[in-house]
């Protein structure tokens, strides 16, 4: 059971596309920063390359201009910057520049240690007139100094003595990558950066850029230290600085130069030129050594919360611990970011918040490291104002409506029906502040800020609801499958309006006995009439059931359209958005994504198992799987219904996703929302967790593949292992006081550790 | 019963609105090109004006970017050119410039002859040092000669003598108007036009413009003729030609400039210059009195066909003679164009075609002029492979899609859906092509052109809709209702498909019969199965229908839906589609204007009378009429119901649309719609005219407002004469064969003249 930490390549592809793909797979972040694994001294000339680094949350405001202008549209995106280029490394002996494009790689190799935190690339290289060299690079965002983002490169002399020249540059006037032919990156180049200074100070550049639209601030501070003495040379011109740094290697002899780069910017600091100085000093004050050593730590203790192994399968083993590495990497460390659909890894979405955070990615931390989790929150917190304005633009009177994707909070959908619409993002994060409440049971966090977001979301409900024939109906909502827009009493959305009205009025009971409902309901003027309104739409909350197929329609009309024939389909016509248009789809019964299935993993308690299997059985043939988010949810629910197999052929797609580039867009950065569903489809579903009111409840089955697996979460603050293998299922208690869990329905307490055998109890 | 032909303004304002409105109210057109009324010396500086001149169905392509791209997304429009500016004409005695914003004016006025087909200024002006002079400008678009636009430009010096300088302009590089703040007008400016060559040889200057992005060719030709010897300057700066004429003024003296402009595209010749030159020498071979001559005898013949009479209501009588001149004025006169929603007196809609034509403005051709109307639907039959093209867009295998919104064929909308989505402009033009039939029983035409239409949207509906529970339904359609869009079973939407299919199979029996089938049998491959496809179709077509209102239900969800409040909605709060996200108004029973209630007009055979007066009272209720073709509808059917009143307020309200400006946008056109609506609203509305496949129907009555009215229409060749007045409703055959017709359900023979006394038989 030791899944590896290393992920490599060896012999590396200089294609250009396998390039770009490495850029992403092997980038490094921190939740705050994100640097794409770029070349240092860049590619050949008519190379495609997205060369960026990035700021969590630092944005500017884009047009986004509308065909035709229909009132409430949006006209004005928040896009995540490419802030600055400090990559840049140079290096040539005796005039002959070093580019894996010429002369000839003798070896070469690329790898992330995960247990390190950084990356590496080494190369050995002999030039076009023979000279032999080894360059070593190691890059690292730092985890303990969040601004700081390291390179040490490393160049020995194999064959030759002479004259070797490493120039670094830093550069502030960049761009962010477009594509016009793509709708899943940005379509146009504009220039979002003006610059303010450029300062060179002791070696140090550093560079203040300002935002064109949105009033920020950026300044990035760079200093280049070699290991040894040499003739350094630095300026500045416009808004780059140049650093050239020669000296003379013996044969055998190896240099180092690290670059340390730090990213300061308004959102959380004053004065960023002063900021970014501090920032850097503090660096420099302390040896590579440390930093490593930092960070190594860090992983540690991340590793030890949150690993999750498998013993049978080292591809997807690795495949797992990859993508929870991502999901570390990604995530904000505070209130101000969340994790973009992409992380910090690319300009795919353009760096904008989605349900995935909720749905998808902040489970894993809820379960196992909390307090991330609780900055998740917080940061929907900090944009529920925005939130409620959203609201009013769409016409409500009351509530607050969660932007579809975002980043400072103002709604950036383009295409409304399958953006604002999709309502139930309300629905998920109430959702997810339940679920970190029945984690952590942390009352006080609810009365600070979760209950807020709790009860302005249900007030939503109430106001794009209304009562008819005696049931509460939601019209003109667009569910999770994007293949089926506006419509009537989509299921997905009604349950989880259903849960969000149950758990306000359970919060509000919650609160108030614990003497903490007050400040809350006055803010908010919460009275007993509304209280009753919601749990009156609660009660009466319409949920569709078709008689006849004992399932639950996806939404009032779902069920007459007919099948659209994905057997037939020629496979170039997927994913179907890019082969059809959207009112073709809308006549079909044809899911992009688990939506109601979604909905029986989710809200499962809402149908009896008979109508989640038939409803599994009927959803599974007419979803195509063309968001990234469905597999994984479709393997919890197969191991919910215990179909087996199923539930591995399902998780096995959704795992390799990245690392082998299964949906060919991994270069735009990688599909966070994806690897967060899959540590989902273990824990959850071969794991058979859940999180409830009544207790912590496991269902474990062990996939035939596997010979084992083992996981850690964190409940009620105690932290408990779970190890399945062919002997049963073992709880143990790692931290904290004893817990009571539910193992196949029996209540056991985890005091030492409960020894459980497998089995099957449907 | 002399209803004035002359509409005229007294003492005109110089209010910036006014002038704007204007240039609307008193443009000339003929349906080939199109000049809005701007004063020839232009307005002082800051004010606002659209200064236009354009031709029907001449285009460039403009970028109409996706805030988000989907596939099938429109991404370029077509858009209306402003095509020259041959209009300017600057006039000073001595060194001062007549301006009526300088100086005083002694009196003015401005006026539309309907009965001669020019439009007038007449000034009488007092400059600051005290010349006076009288400034006659007569205009006129030659319906003899379509390239033809003169102004007669006349001075008379009242109390002065001296140097009288003439300067008349001819300008290549103009734009089109642009206000990026209003959804109904294009956004932003652009360079459309590409000067290629300026000409001048013997006072004849010429500019030949490309399109920027079209392929086409325009070319202006412009002469100046002096009804006195004068020094003559004429120059190309550019692309544009200044001519200069001087002369010596007695007092009293009259001097007459004459402008000839010639507007000539590459749509409708091969050089555009030599046509241009060509035409310009016509023009001038013959004094102005043969064109004006001319010009009156078309109007003669014209109002001699089509005028329609209102006695007791001058206001009234004149504003619907002046609905109808707009309409000649509008309406193109080849199979290169069509009627667009403004005609070709503004830039409102960008030139585009809607259904306006087919639903609003045909049926007053399709009565009085059935060769403008054979025209209208050549021009749809010169498109139907771009229908066909954009069926394919939108998923079809089969079948023709007509755009919403086009030039020459290619959708234009942005925003689908209210523009695509609106399947049922299929239905409008089917039903137009049998309208023009019943009219005219000209089968050969519907062999050649009409049977190609018909069938291929016929097949369109067999491509969209399915049987579903043993009905045919239609989904994700929009109705003719914009406020309710991509809904299932629209009522509207299937009735039409429904008499598009029957007509489909009728036509094929009709056709067969007469031995004309074969060539478009052949051409479409029709087979027997597919036309017994048509059958079923037909007979199976679900209508929805609410037992317990005993109502046809808009859709299948609109009466799920809460009512919108409009007695509580403030005022300023319309139309609600500038003030409402769309998504919002989507979760309303709110209408912005006649859907069903089109659909109980229309095809008022589909259901009993008791179901569209329960319908007619029920939608009534939910209908804003936001949108100008509205109010013209519920006239006709509250005429139907015997609703006198109603029916009478929802005409004056409609009537008066442009005159009155009560939209507040006429300055960005006319609404032709509305003109031809207003129409219908009296013929078919009071009148009670219906045409079907059993005959020609009437059920008169005459509103209390009036004394009476009368009408001529053309019916199988022949004209009818139809009085109504408080004796009863007398039909006098004008010219032809004796016409069978029925009134009140009774059938008479017209070979001289048949009274019938008023009744209301319900």
């Amino acid at each position: 059971m030791a899944t590896k930490f290393v992920y490599e390549v060896e012999g590396l592809s200089l294609d250009n596309d396998a390039l770009v793909l490495n850029e992403t797979v092997f980038h490094n972040a921190n939740g705050y920063i994100g640097v794409r694994s770029n070349f240092e001294e860049g590619y050949p000339q008519g190379y495609d390359s997205i060369r960026g680094e990035y700021i969590n949350g630092f944005y500017d405001i884009a047009e986004m201009k509308q065909a035709e202008k229909l009132f409430g549209f949006v006209e004005e995106k928040q896009t995540m910057l490419n802030v600055a280029d400090t990559q840049g490394i140079y290096l040539s002996a005796d005039g002959e520049e070093f580019s894996m494009f010429e002369g000839e790689v003798l070896s070469s190799r690329r790898y992330l240690d995960m247990e390190g935190g950084y990356t590496g690339r080494e190369v050995t290289w002999r030039s076009p007139k023979g000279r032999e060299m080894r360059i070593t690079v190691k890059r690292m965002t730092s985890f303990e100094k969040l601004t700081l983002f390291t390179i040490e490169y490393t160049v020995e002399a194999l064959n030759f003595e002479g004259n070797v020249l490493l120039t670094s540059t830093h550069i502030g006037d960049v761009k962010n990558y477009c594509n016009p032919d793509d709708p899943r990156v940005a379509g146009e180049s504009f220039n979002h950066l003006v610059p303010v200074r450029a300062a060179l100070e002791g070696g140090v550049s550093c560079l203040v850029t300002d935002t064109s639209k949105s009033g920020l601030t950026v300044c990035t501070a760079v200093k280049n230290v070699l290991s040894k003495e040499a003739k350094e040379e630095c300026f500045v011109a416009g808004h780059r600085a140049v650093c050239r740094l020669s000296t003379y290697m013996e044969k055998g002899e190896c240099i180092t130069l690290t670059k340390y780069s730090v990213f300061v910017d308004s959102i959380r600091h004053k004065d960023v030129m002063e900021a970014a100085k501090k920032e850097l000093e503090e660096a420099l004050e302390r040896p590579m050594s440390y930093w490593y050593q930092a960070q190594k730590e860090y992983l540690d203790k991340f590793w030890n919360q949150s690993s999750l192994e498998i013993e049978g399968d080292d591809d997807l083993s690795l495949a797992v611990r990859y993508n929870l590495y991502q999901l570390v990497q990604s995530v904000g460390k505070d209130e101000h970011c969340n994790i973009a659909a992409k992380g910090l890894s690319g300009e795919g979405y353009e760096g904008h918040y989605f349900w995935d955070t909720e749905m998808y990615m902040q489970p894993f931390f809820t379960l196992t490291n909390p307090k991330i989790a609780k900055n998740l929150i917080a940061y929907r917190y900090s944009i529920l104002d925005a939130a409620r304005d959203n609201a009013k633009i769409l016409g409500h009177k009351k509530g607050a409506l969660y932007p579809w994707r975002t980043i400072m909070g103002k709604e950036c959908s383009g295409y409304y029906p399958s953006g604002t619409a999709q309502y139930h993002i309300n629905g998920d994060i109430a959702y997810s502040v339940t679920a970190y409440y029945l984690a952590t049971k942390d009352l006080e966090f609810i009365a600070e800020k979760g209950a807020e977001i709790i009860f302005e979301t249900a007030r939503l409900w109430m106001d794009v609801g209304h009562f008819y024939k005696g049931k509460f109906v939601i019209n003109a909502v667009t569910g999770p499958d994007e293949y089926t827009c506006m419509v009537n009493n989509n299921y997905f959305t009604n349950v989880s309006a259903q849960y969000n009205l149950h758990w306000a009025l359970r919060f509000y009971e919650l609160l108030e006995d614990a003497g903490m409902l007050d400040k809350v309901k006055a803010k908010l003027g919460l009275t007993e009439e509304e209280l009753e309104g919601f749990k009156k739409a609660e009660e009466c909350m319409y949920l569709p059931y078709d008689e006849e197929l004992g399932i639950n329609p996806q939404d009032d009309s779902f069920l007459s359209k007919p099948v659209w024939d994905i057997e037939n389909t020629p496979k170039e016509d997927f994913p179907l958005l890019l082969h059809y248009h959207p009112l073709h789809l809308y006549r079909y019964q044809v899911c992009k994504q688990a939506d109601t299935v979604l909905a029986h993993f989710i809200f499962e308690d809402a149908q009896s198992l008979e109508t989640i299997r038939k409803s599994f059985e009927y959803y599974e043939k007419v979803t195509t799987h063309d968001s990234s988010l469905s597999t994984c949810i479709y393997s919890i629910v197969a191991s919910k219904l215990g179909l087996d197999d199923k539930a591995y052929m399902y998780f096995g797609d959704s795992a390799k996703l990245d690392l082998f580039n299964t949906h060919h867009n991994t270069k735009d950065g990688i599909h966070t929302a994806n690897m967060g569903g899959n540590y989902m489809a273990i824990v959850y579903g071969f794991g058979g967790l859940r999180l409830k009111e009544t207790g912590l409840y496991f269902e474990p089955s062990l996939p035939k593949q596997w010979t084992g697996y083992k996981f850690k979460i964190k409940y009620e603050g105690s932290q408990i292992q779970v190890e399945i293998d062919e002997s049963g299922s073992t709880f143990r208690l790692v931290k904290g006081d004893a817990r009571t869990i539910f193992v196949y329905g029996e209540e056991y307490l985890v005091e030492d550790s409960v020894k459980v055998p497998l089995k099957r109890v449907r």
